[in-house]
């Protein structure tokens, strides 16, 4: 699953890529100068005018995001809670102030010291909810310039077109130049139309997965955190949880005993 | 109904394949090695990079549940919640856990488990709503490649023209060969479009129709179960839940008793 | 308002073949059967894969519903249930029971049932929202062959066009044919597009509308049903409905009175 | 503000109609019958299919209510209300009685009727909700038809456009009628596209915003009303019902003093 | 960030000019009057009819603020916040009089001034949503024109090559003045679709985001104001206020003792 993205992209381009060549086109022609400078560099400006100068600053780290996402080991979090819970309930709230340093994440470290230091159970509950919110906000923000070069590369390809259309209308006098002119024009579509389907828009949807991925985690992660400050029974922690991970990764019985006693051991 | 998504998609492609031949033309042009190619590998492509890999190795057994979809019995499934709520004012809710083992359904099964354990009213609800809440989310990514591939596949086919174009454009001063390469460009649109109406948009739709149905299903479920922990009487039980059934698949007031009868015989 | 649809049909009908005709085209073109086959037909297989079966066998039933509504009369509801009010405010609400068998439409009787049976006021709300969600559903799942039809005709359309103009390419040696090819490629556009416009997307509209009007409806008999239970004063159950009417509609004071009048002699 | 809509539509024709002359084009062209007929005649046929007869009775009417809406004023509404807390206050509820005849705005007479009759709060605020819920339905009723028309009409332009090109395909023999046909086929496309960007969506768009402004105002007026009931200070009410206004049309702090101090006078 | 608008729209602009140079074009041809005309004058009255007068005379104030929006000092403001948290906890709420005069921004002082009159919390918290609300109200309408324009500048593109390619069909008898009249007709489309893409969806997408990001920085606002009303530790309040400043702009934990020490010293 984590290369998904990059493969995807390279499947794309090599199938276009041979279909076009089989059909006889030369591939690189592409490779169009003008073309790119139109279509590419206009949909670059109109998404920085859109969105800002600030999060395309940011661009590169979400292109290696989308295609290298980190992994989300629910069952891994499921048990990391389910050993609190049952910790908590062996030794009170405080006992967990020695865990809190060892917690690798930051927003389940966070939630867990605000329930170490006697925080009220509605405070813990908004100032992690509005974590989550600012975290989905930031998350709409980043993925936004990918939406709207999206949108705004196919016309930016018209654009480049029409621009191509108006030079050949005013050279019909010269018909030997007519076809690669036109031919010319149509690049700009290509490459708007191309670049928004290959790559523009399955970016797009892939960091919105992503983003709800990491909501669906760290909501996990709260009724987790709710629940161990509730002293709830692990037991019903676990059930609760469980409810969160897709059946086909749900650990056997037999699995959940083992992990339980081994964080047990480890507590 | 079963067979409805396959029995559609061939009288789609009978309609058109016939529709076409009586024009004239041969639909086995369509095989187009090439348009296929940019078309249809360039879409796989791109919906791998939107929507991760993990989900495309599903989509075959995707395939299989949009055209042979399970039947949901709503009428049996209220007709054994009826039941059980009839046992469980006679009995106890203990008297359930019996019966727990011989239903096949796992969400029905989990959650009356949970009632017999004597779990919190309010935290079955929340476990099963979490339950649904996940089966929804899994469905909704489960499609989401059949949609994206809807609204990709016309404009692939576009990219495909355009290149075939392009291809022309290069070649005008050979006219003999213009007609049959323009043909050959517009190839890739007819299997763009062609796909995306006759097989990817109308699976998505299905699939998101079959997924609204087993919502509903376990929505009524999950409202049976509450009412039988809550002691209702079985004859409002069955009231609330035949309210989920369309009234042209309701038992007639006979046919109910008759199988309110049978139920209380083989409880 | 009743025959509405039907002769919106018509006169968009007659106004696209009066100007065609005045253009100079014979209107009696558009019954081309390849194209007709390749559009209605391609498009009636999608819809069928899309929706399922079962929901076109209710397609004539539908194409009826939308040209001849039923009238919904919501003073005369308002009327009636004003009139419930009444009697039980004098005599009980059991005095209800006679009048629950004249009832003629079911939602209603099956509220004024509920109530005559002294079922709880939340499950009277449960049970009767219940059925107007499911009624929503129903008529939603109904419309949506009409809306898929809708979007997929036009492109079906195209289909049908671009297969027509691969046939015109492949046969660009014999020139005089060209012309009528030509013609009949765009035929599929026309068929696509017209019968989207004019029949399809209306008749989705419609129906969508009709489903609004009649959720008005029963929302606002599910206000006085609960109204009457709650033991309200009739003029405070009357205030509370009108609220519902259009302006318009509602009656004049002096109307009310003697409608208030009469509903009480009858009952 | 009150006349924008028909200057802006006269802006939009001319502006059009002076760049055609200028590039040469005689604009009188678009005064072409079978043009008009296929798309204005067609569209309103499916607007009426889609929408039912008896709105597009009213359409008059709405069209004079986009071009000249009456003018809410917001700050006069706020002083009225603040006067009839200050009264309510001095004197008691009772004391509006008097006032009441002389509320002009129907909706507020309703609101004020409801206190002085010593109706529930919470009844006063369903049967006003209902009452403005009931407005909103209308007034989405009402612009239905010019958005279905934004919709329609483009697209009914191409189905003139298509049924022109069949004509001269059909007559590609008489070169000479090419080039007119072609033209007079192209003007249904104008049409379709211009009538719907110039006149139909902007008209829907205006009647939404209308639609709004409107139910801001009523908020307003229910807040009001309801302040009224529970007896809050005059000036806690202003404090409440300013921020509906912007902040560039509130009075500053002496013309509100001036006003409340004619308002206590008047009263 | 505070330029990014202006400079997209440069870049947009110069990568299009310079691609159409490279490829031959001379740019300045868009300078065509009829097709601005058509095209620019035909859009401002369409969005003129569709948003009404009013709002357009706010236009070159929106794009200036487009253009240079105000910085939102986020962490700024949680100092400000917690450090008025802290004086009302040490000298009680009235302490904080001497303060509102001071506080440049008017949501914040017309809070912090509520609070000190003692208003109820449940008041403040209506005025300043109300407030908030209206605010967002007025943000939607102020870049409706954008939308608009957006949507109806590629259409009015088409209005005004369908009316040039008119014009080119009724001159088909003079070949020579065909190539150019063409490339006009074009022209309008380039300049609809240019416009658009690279101005005022930009700009509404723009406005759009810099009115979150105000509705952001007024809810924190609002929550802190609540927060110290209510009596909040001025820890507490940090606590809640810092989890809506994205974490790369967080101080660090000295530099926030540092800014509360410093909050201190000045109060």
């Amino acid at each position: 699953m984590r290369f998904g993205t990059g493969i995807g992209i390279v499947i794309s381009v090599v199938g276009i890529a041979m279909g076009a060549t089989m059909e006889g086109t030369n591939v690189m022609v592409v490779v169009n100068v003008p073309a790119i400078l139109i279509v590419l560099v206009g949909t670059l400006g109109a998404t920085i005018a859109a969105c800002g100068l600030a999060v395309h600053i940011k661009l590169p780290k979400l292109y290696m995001k989308a295609l290298m996402p980190e992994d989300l080991d629910l069952v891994g979090r499921v048990n990391q809670l389910v050993g609190f819970a049952d910790q908590a309930r062996r030794d009170g709230l405080l006992a967990l102030d020695e865990a809190v340093k060892s917690i690798q994440d930051p927003f389940t470290r966070k939630g867990i010291q605000l329930v170490v230091d006697g925080t009220d159970p509605d405070l813990v509950a908004a100032v992690l909810d509005a974590e989550n919110e600012a975290m989905r906000k930031r998350h709409a923000a980043g993925r936004a310039p990918f939406m709207q070069a999206g949108a705004l590369a196919p016309t930016m390809g018209i654009v480049g077109t029409v621009f191509g259309l108006v030079n050949v209308m005013n050279n019909l006098n010269q018909p030997s130049t007519l076809g690669p002119l036109i031919a010319a024009a149509f690049l700009a579509t290509l490459i708007g139309v191309g670049s928004a389907n290959v790559v523009f828009l399955p970016l797009a949807n892939r960091l919105k997965e992503l983003s709800e991925a990491e909501m669906h985690f760290r909501e996990m992660t709260l009724e987790g955190i709710l629940a161990i400050q509730a002293g709830d029974n692990p037991r019903v922690v676990a059930e609760k949880l469980m409810a969160y991970v897709p059946p086909a990764e749900r650990p056997s019985e037999e699995e959940q005993a083992a992990a339980a006693a081994e964080q047990k051991q480890a507590a």
